[in-house]
């Protein structure tokens, strides 16, 4: 399925720059009322820092910018579902909407595993748009991997 | 239930320190080998950072110390139950022993809700000791929040 998501092409030139740098590609854009505040791709082994995914590095750019720790309507676009790690930031970031493109039944947190968003100990639970670009994003990451075996 | 742990005290002193600036007093120390090698408060407010709890800024110090992306074999201690994104993070930083404090039967994520641990996404499972000084954790928080009622 193919939905409509100007922003998501952002957050897969991210993926694709994390990707050139032998980074998982996964990319994230934040924007607020349309307009985009931040935006960042996987940087684990770049930074040398586990928790430098693409949603966490956009999260915490976003509230710079924003000089708040929360960042009450704004919408994240990421290429792949979030882990519960990054699903967890999005609620304490009191992100508004969550678009995603593929989902991951190996890492992901939101719609298996963990299920962050279904739980009385998750204070704050977005509208969540799944399956956004979902082809595009599973080619992506399917062709990473491809090349690395 | 007691159970000595010589470096939940410096966990203690971070989580104090949090306190004094406003900040919800949790406190983590990374060990390496019985070494502290990097030691954090919570910072949310300070850093307008929703990321910023101390068991993450603990360990994106001790990933910046060593140089690298995991910490394989470390330790961490930290004076409450780590929430869902902390405990991804501590899943994902490879960390192999986690001692804590208090159970967070309202945002917990270890052995309640998400239960982070518990689910095949999770690709990485540490030895887990809770209340390790429970009393001494619960009443640091409930001090603080009995502050600000």
């Amino acid at each position: 399925m193919t939905r409509f998501n100007s922003h998501m092409d952002a957050a897969f030139v991210q993926a694709q720059a994390a990707a050139a740098l032998g980074e998982v590609p996964v990319g994230a854009v934040i924007t607020l009322n349309g307009q985009v505040i931040a935006a960042a791709g996987n940087r684990t082994r770049t930074l040398n820092d586990p928790t430098a995914h693409a949603e966490i590095l956009a999260i915490r750019a976003a509230c710079d910018v924003l000089g708040q720790e929360r960042l009450t309507g704004a919408d994240l676009h990421v290429t792949l579902e979030p882990c519960p790690m990054c699903a967890g930031a999005i609620a304490a970031a009191r992100i508004a909407r969550l678009y995603y493109g593929a989902s991951d039944p190996k890492s992901g947190g939101v719609e298996q595993g963990a299920r962050i968003f279904a739980h009385p100990q998750c204070h704050h639970v977005p509208e969540i748009y799944p399956g956004i670009r979902e082809a595009q994003a599973t080619e992506l990451l399917r062709g990473f991997f491809a090349t690395r075996r």
